[in-house]
Parts: C-alpha cells; structure tokens; sequence
C-alpha cells in the first residue's frame, strides 16, 4: 500500500467514524501535528506508533507497514496558494532575514533544523478574536569550520 | 531617507557601538523580532516608537521618518537559498497541510493572520544541543458567508 | 463526495433545469458571487446554507456535506490566461502601487481582508455599451508592533 | 524628463508640502486612485490635466510634459509579494471562476475591460474594525464572431 | 458536451468527411479564423451560427450547445514552442516596442483590442515561394482618465 | 556607439525637432514600423538607409554605424505586461493553434518566417471607434524531408 | 490514428523485428535522422515516404496517414535533463553568442533557418575514444528591411 | 582585468583595425569558433596562443592572462529569445529524442562531451540562398557501470 | 516493459522477499549504488549484469531487457523538495563556487565527468551521531581548444 | 567591510602573490574546500581561523571581521549554467532518488546534513585520465516523532 492509498483509507475511517486529529493524539499519546503529518504522508512513523494508530482505527497491518514507510516529501508548488498556507510563506518571506539576524546572534552561525524539530499549535481565546499560537521547537546546528 | 539608507544607518551604528537586537529590545522595551523587522525595513514603527529608537542610536529625526514609513514588502526568490531562511520555507512545504488540518479542525474555516500577528525566538539549553523555540502569534481570521 | 463531484453535480442539474447563479441567489437570499465561489468549491458554508442550498437544487445531503467542507485553494497558473480573469490580473498588476498608496494614507499601514471579504457585480446599462460594477468590501487589517 | 524623475519629483514635493494624495484630487476635482496612478507614472494625463497637477504643485513644464507621456506598463514580479498587492491577486485567484460564472451569465461572453475603466476607494467606518470599500467600473466588451 | 469532447467530435467528422476549414467556412459564410476557432473551442458561437454549424456537419444540438458556451481560454505553456506558433510570439518580442510606439503614435494612448478583433488569413502566390497574409482587425481602446 | 545610446540620441532630436516616426519614414521612403524597429535597435539598417536615417536627422556617422550594427535581439519577459504588447501576446495565445490550422491547410506543412517578413500598421475611422489594423506579410517555409 | 499511437506502433515494432533507425534509413533511402523524427512524429512525412515507410514495416494506411499528418511540436522542460540532450543545450548556451558573431559576419544580418534544415550523425572511430560528428545544413534567411 | 573588460578590449581593436575573426584565426592558425569563443570570454586560452591572440592585436600582458583564466560560464535565460541563437534552441528541442535514438542506436549508452568538442562553421554557397553548414564534432562517453 | 513497470516490479518482490539493496549488490558483486540506480531505471545494465540481477530476484528476461533499454533521465523539479535531496542540491549551491576553484586550481580548465562516473556511500560510526560518508570519483575532462 | 570586498581584496592578494588556494589551507592548516568556501565567503571563520587568515595575507583586521561575519548564501540561478557546476546538479538529478534509498535504507528515516558537514577534493593520477575524488562527509540527522 502506497502512501496516497494510506492516507485516503485513514482519512475515510476518520470521516466515517467522526473522528479529529486532536482526540485521536490525545487518545494515542501523541501529538495532533505529527499525528496528522504521518497519516497525510509526510512523515514516517515508528514500528509500535505505526502499528497502534492501525489498530487505533481498526486498520490492518498493510496500513501500518505504510505509516513506518519512508517517504518522499514533495510540495508541489514554489509558492502555495491556498490563503492558510500562503500566510506561513508570507511570515517566511517577510520575517526571514529577521530571524535569522535574531537567531545568530543568539546562536552564532547556524540553522534551527527542521529534521530534529517538533511543532505545536494551540487556541488562545480571546474575545476580540481568538487567536493561534503556533509554536516550533528545531535544534540549532551549528556550522562547523575543518 | 529611504528605507535601505535608514537600515544602512542603523546597522552601521549598532556595529560601531557594537549593540545587540536583544539588548536594544530589551532597553527599548520592544520585542527583538519586531525591533528588527522595523529596522531592517520590513514593518513601519509608530511615532513614539521611531522616536524612541532614533534617540536610542543616537540618529536624527529622518531616520525616525523613514522607520514610520509604511514599508513596500518584496522579497527576491521564490524559493529562498540561505540554509536557515530554506529551512522555515521548507517547514511550510512539508507541514503545511498538516497545519491546515489541525488549525481549521479546532478554528473552523479560516486563517491565521500574518498582519494581526506577533513572534518571539528563544533559546532552551541543552546539553544534547541548544533548541530554538520559535512562537508565533497570529488572530484566526474566519471565512465569511454572505 | 469530494469538491469536483459536487461542482460537477450542482453544474449539471443547473444546466438541466436551465437555472441561473442570480436566480438561485435571490431565491435563497444569498449573493450571487459567494453563492457561485460556494458551488465552484472556492468557499465553504456554514451547515444551514449548504442545506438549503442542496435542498434547493434537489440534491442529498451528500452534497450539503461536501459543500461545508473547508476547500483547499489552489489555482494552476501564476498568471492567468482566460481574457476576463486576466484583466483582473492586469488591474492588480497597474493599480496595485496606487492602491497601496490610496488605501494606506487613508486607513493608515496595514491590509484590506481577502478572507473577512465580500464582492458584488452589478451591470449598469449603458447605451454606448453596458458596464460592469464590482464592488469589493474587506475589513482593514493594521499592522501591529509588539 | 522621464516617468522616474517625474515621480520622483511629485513625491518629493508632496512629502515636503505635506499633501495627501485625497487632498490634491479633491482641489483638482480629479479622482484620487487616477490621480495618483498618473502620479506614479502608470497612466498618462491629458494635456489640461497635466498642466492642473504640475501647476498645483508649482512644478514646471517638464513634468507636466512626463505626465501627458503614454507609459508602458511593466510589472517586475508575475506573483507580488507585498501583502496589501498580494491580497488582491489572492482575490483573483480564489475568485476568477466565480466572476467569470456571475459576469458572463449576466452580460453574455465577454470581458470587463482594464482600459475603459474606473476604480475608487472609500472607507466605511465600523466599530468592529473600518472596511475598505473598493469599486471598479469596466466597460463589458462582448467577443464577436466574424 | 464539454468544449474537448465538441472539438474531437468535430474533427474527427471533418476528417471523415475530407472537409477544410476553408470550404466549410466559405459554404457556411463565416471567416475560416473564426469558424475554425469556434471549433476549436475557443471562441463561443452565436445560437445561429452554432446551429448553422451543427447542421451542415450533420451533428445534433448538443454539439451546437457546446459550441455556445462560454469557453475559459487557457494556453499552457508561457513561451510557446510549435515553430509556427513561435514564430508569431517572436514578432511580439521583436516588434512589441514598436508596434506600441507606431500604434499609439497613430492613435493616442490606448491599446487595440483583442475581443472587439477579428483575423483573416491569405495567400498571396510568388514565384520565389508563396507569402502568408495575416491581417488583424481590432477596435482602439483610448485610455480614460476620472 | 552601441544600440542604446543610438536609440536615446534618435529619440532626443525627434522629440527636440518635434517628429513622428510617420512623417520621418514618409519623407525617407521607408515603412514606419521597419523605421521604428531599427530606431529601437531591434533590426539593422542597410548602409545606405543608415546613412540616410542618420543624415535626415542631422547625426553623424556614429549613429550610421549604430544603425547597420547587427542586433541581438532580447525581450525580458516571457510574458508581457504592458496592456498594448500583452493583448498581441493574447491573440497568439487564443489564436495560436487556429492559425496553425488555418494556415498549414492553405500552404501544407511549415511556417510563415518571422524573418523574411514585413508589417504595416493602418488606421480605419470609424464612428463607433477608430480601428487599427495591423497586416503582417511573411514567407510561406515549408518543412523538408531528407 | 494520432501521432502518439503511431511513434508506439511503429517502435513496437522495429523491436519485434530488430530493427535499426540506420538499417531502415538505408533500406528505404532516407537520412536516419530524418526518418527517425517523422517515426517520432515530430516531423510530418510526404506521403510517398509515409507509405513506404508503414509498407515497410507491414503497417497500414492509418500508420501512414498518421506519418503524414503535421505535427505540433511540443516539448516539456525548458531546459532539458536526459544528458545527452542537455549537452546540446548547453552548446547552445556556451557557443550562442560565438556562433551568431561568424555565422552573421559570414553571411550578414540573418538566420540559420530550422525549417529549411537538415541534419546528418556520423562515427569517428578513434582509438582514444569514438567521437559523434554532428552536422547541421539550414538556409541563410537575411532579415530584410522595408 | 576582467573577461568583461577583455572582451570589450578585444573588440574594440577589432572595430577600431576592421578586422574579422575569420582573418584573425587565419593568421593565427586557430578555428574561427574557438577564437571567438576565447575572446567572448567563453573559453580559456593555453598559454601560447593568449601571448599569440595579445600580441596579434597590439595588447598587453593583462589581456593575455584574461584570455588564459579559466571562465565562469554564465548565460541568463532559460530560452534564448536571438532569433539565430533561439533557431539552435529549437532544434535541440524537435530534435532532442532523434539525436538520442540515433546517437545510442550507433555508439550504445552515452553522451556526446560538450568539453572534449570543437564546431566549425562553413558557407555554402547556392543560388537558391546560401545555406549554413554547422560541424560539431565532440568525444562520446560511454556510461559506466561499477 | 518499459522503466517504470520494471522498477515497480523489481521494487515489488525485493519487498515480497525482504531483501536490501546492499544486500543485492553484495550478492551480486556489484555497487549498491549503481545497482539502485539501474533498478530505479536511471542507468542501463550492461546485458551481463542485467541477466544477474533478473535471475537473483527470479524474475523474466523482459526485466532483463528493461535493465538494458538506455534511459532517458528526466527530473522534474528544478529544485527538489525531498529534505535529503535538497541538501545535496544546497551543497551544489553553496559550495559550487568553491569546487570550481579547488578542482580547477588542481587539474586546469575543465570539469568533473557526470558519465564516467561512480559513487559510494558509507556508513562512519560515530556516538555524537552516525555520518554518512559519500565519494564521488569521476573522471576529469580537461577543455580544449582547437 | 562587507563579504564582496573581503573575496575581492583577498583574491586581488592572492594572484599578486602568486599563491594556491591549496597551498594557503597547506601552511594555515586548514582544508582546502573549508577556506576557499570562507574565503568566498559561504562560510563564516572562527575569530582565531579569520586571524590567521588575514595575518598570512598580510590583511588588516577589518577583512578579519568580514571572515568572521556570518554569510547570507546566495545563489542566483534555479539551474547552474556553468559546466563543472551543472554537473553536480545533474549528480544530483540523476542520483537523487538513488542516494535516497542507500542513505536511508543504512541509517533510517533521515538526511545528511549540509550544515554539520566537511567536503575533500583529491586527485588520483591516471595515464588514462586523472580523476577527481569528491568526499562528502555529514552527520546523519534522524527524523523524529513526538
């Protein structure tokens, strides 16, 4: 079972059973965004995470075997188009050369790696518009000399 | 002046005097990512703030004009080439339908605004590597019907 | 039902009862424009619209249920070809500085909504030839410092 | 003298004689989106216009003479990245088809034109947050056969 | 019946039938550019000529239905490569300043329309090898100012 | 002298000396799109039209030598942006594959040369709006077999 | 038959058969390059050749009413990949401006044309390594002024 | 000195002493398309001949050690828009599989070195129209297995 | 077969029987990066090892045939977005310069050969974190000059 | 002293003195591909490396700090046009999904970073053509859940 099939049967479950990403993480332990990241195929999972979310949804070992599958991550787009992710490239855009200022000055020169990293997001109320807060944790690496 | 000279201006001064982002922001009382930003050109200050800046830096009240002004915001490359600004680019390409999932499940139809919208950078020691933290702040914006 | 089928769908029983956008739009007390983007699979409604709507056209609730799907934006051609879209193209592409220059001297530094946002289309006839109104209405976005 | 300099002339009078763009269009009886367009070098002004605006601003024969000049239109990025342009072109995205669908339904197949055409600004202030109200009037050009 | 559907259709009688666009065009009295457009999908029909066109290929009203619509013209690739086609975008990098300076020269500020237009081909016989005759007929738009 | 300091200084006296590229090109026995084009610096000019352009408006030999030099000829955008050039790039576009038809049917297989070429530009008064029509004159080359 | 299905008859096949491009060419008295493109079907066949060459392989009329049909000549990438390919590209990217400069000082202000072209592969052995002869013939067409 | 600054040296003397690059590489025992390839700045020149090539046209040392440095090879567009060198491009693209199938049909699979490569450039002279012989000749390297 | 269908199959059963590149090729006495690469269908086997490798994985000589057929290599993005295949490609941006300086300082004018070519990847055990280790040996081509 | 002047004032030294890059990393005990990448300025020095630099070239303190400043790396083409460049890019075309299933089949779901990570260049002499030894030595940065 490729990926593309992997992730219509998963999100066909969670429709049928009127699941959310947020209850199955919580259910399983894990995290909404990487939970949803594997299922949608851009991430690999581990053997035991792999094999609990198939049975978590009454799926079968093909569905595991494919959730432990490298993938190939491709976007397919320079510049996305769809608003809520067009805003993120936007913050990438406008902020980049500010982060990275504040970041090496903090960290000297490097990177914060988006392969050592982990992503949450959260619901702040407010009345006057709730709002998201969307927070990313990556290792600095830094560039070495030799 | 322009923006480029203002950001010109600045950051030789910061050099001469061999300040930081973080401790301007800090005596300022401003946040580093936006005390940048400002500088750097890529968003307009309000008055109070321009001034205390320029007066901060030791600069005159053109500098404090060019920070209000509002900004033209262009950025080169479609796909950016600096390894720490690709990553944040690539975080958007690999995660950015999972964040639609999750932000649209617990917000509804809608996005995260990137004009209503702050971020912060911290450091969390480590002695397997330090992380960067890297928060984003954004007012979810709701589709309308009408 | 994914969002094709159902634009497929609603299309072909639109044609087969030679129904017109503007008409639907008046008999269910919703604009044409968002009515149309709705049914294009541009836009989501809220439940009661999307009922109403499959209600309307005789259609299940199949239909309703991918009408309130969220919809994944994408459009193939970073500049468009088809004559009349791309002379919306070209207006954004002569008027855009003008606009920005306009809009923000007189609301200050900041955005018009595209997602808090609605547009309308009138004709005014005309005898040296009818002309089109478009009126769009978005909510003024500040920009913010923190 | 060239659009450039021309441009670069009349803005810098404006800023020093603290003008508005509103302000000069409303003693020339002028619209301010034409108005400042022509400014900005992106539309040419007839002979008694030209004269009216350099005159307005005290400035001399040649930038009247720059102003009567045909431009050519160009635009340097085919997707802008400025957020205020941007949201615009994201409204041509999102709804091209629609207004393709509402326009042509409503006019026969044809376009509205770029060329014979108008646009305003207004402002509609609301305590939940002011709405830019944005009208453009474009003459419809049905196709014809032959 | 969708325009591609139409044109297959349409070819593959006119094949059959061992008509030319010419002849058709010439029985039918409608230019062979625009008939052979119409056919090709893109350009829509007047009721009577799609009718006409219907009836002399011996082809039922669906087809002259689908020769009504409204087509989307969309062309897929920016820099066109078919020799013959990019010969023409050749002449309009080549000649496009000029043609801006002639025409506009001639007429004033404005462009020569592209939908109030119509085309004709010829031959004109030479010993020293035969010439093609492409005449473009387009209405002036003027440039307006408000 | 290279092409762009030719073209700017041919440009300089026909504005000084008040002059259209049609009254220049009528007293020289030249067309006035062949004129304009090797103005522009995007076709040489024979010796002897050279010496006469040049001698007509009162440059010296330099400007001769400029106009015989050999072109290379560069266009910077794959697609257009000024309204006039775009709407000639459209009607390749929508008409591109018509053409094809229309004319390999009358010649057979090959294409009209963009080289052994010539195009005139008319006007045609009209009371409902002025029309341009722009002829285009090119050698039929047909394919090879060998 | 469309030229698609044709190029995978007729390489079908030549590998049933064993066959070569060269053996082919010889047999029936074309050039290998020339046939292979019309096999291809990015060149069309005079209809002696075309049915010589289905006779040839014991294909039917359709194969060589397929040969003979004019193709449209699209190809994918703007700058290739397949290595071989590229190489060419690179020479033309490398030696462009060199071979324009003695073509143009050989023959005047003109072209090589790729319409009235032919082309031929030869084999040098060589001990130190075979090497490719690559001989390109096309018409000198003279730009022309008028 | 730079090979901008070489080529512009070179060409100048050329212009200033009416020479060609045919006479040149006559006298100095070089192909044509080498020398120009040399003096454009596109390849770099052994010892022996930039001392030779320098001291042909009266020039210094530091020309010589500009033709001997090797060139970074840069050219600025995808597609070529030269009509001559776009001619090149196109052949490439008609017959870039052809020149495949054929090549590797006679030498197996491999290229043909763009680096171990010399062209020549010949007049052959016809009273129907001159025609172009263009020879490129380069070294085939066999892929490897390991 | 064509490529596609063989590395599906190939890829199939050394799934089916749990079997590793590196194992295969250690069996099989050959690279296991050439070996991927030929199984993926970017390199011809030489008919020898195709048969080897056909027979070891129990599989056809149609297979065999598919191993041997010559590739055409294409790659469809100008910039990969896979995270482990865009660092190779930022390797190539960041240090492409400076290769071209080492190398060329090291052997002349000329290049690293792409053809005649191998590669091998190791593993280099490390406990701050394994490394990979990855030589690249290619033959250099030296320019010439004729 | 900004990154360009640093490269420019050390290569100026560097040809005045006559030295290799290979020779400097020799007796500053660095590695050749290391400082001729810092040198270029890709890379940031260490203060004591940047020191030892500019001592060696005789070099004030200023093109010291101008090694120390952390870079923001640039590269200006999608695709590299110069050949010993492409090359390395069509390595990574050809071999990219290759590579990928080696690297990944050895270590696990993962990349090798471009960060943590050191590159050698040697010869290995060979009378039938000297090879270049390309080593690319990173850390393997596992993908991790959370």
């Amino acid at each position: 079972m490729d990926k593309l099939t992997m992730t219509e049967t998963i999100v066909g479950v969670k429709l049928a059973k009127d699941l959310s990403w947020e209850s199955m993480a919580s259910d399983l332990g894990m995290s909404p965004v990487w939970l949803t990241s594997a299922c949608l195929g851009m991430n690999s999972a581990p053997p035991d995470k792999a094999a609990a979310i198939a049975e978590y949804l009454g799926l079968g070992p093909d569905v595991a075997k494919a959730l432990e599958a490298f993938p190939t991550k491709v976007w397919e787009q320079a510049v996305p188009t769809d608003p809520l992710i067009y805003r993120l490239y936007e913050i990438v855009g406008v902020y980049g050369d500010t982060l990275k200022e504040v970041i090496q000055e903090k960290f000297g020169d490097g990177i914060m790696s988006a392969i050592d990293f982990s992503m949450e997001v959260d619901k702040i109320e407010d009345p006057k518009g709730d709002r998201v807060l969307l927070t990313m944790n990556g290792k600095f690496l830094p560039y070495k000399s030799w």
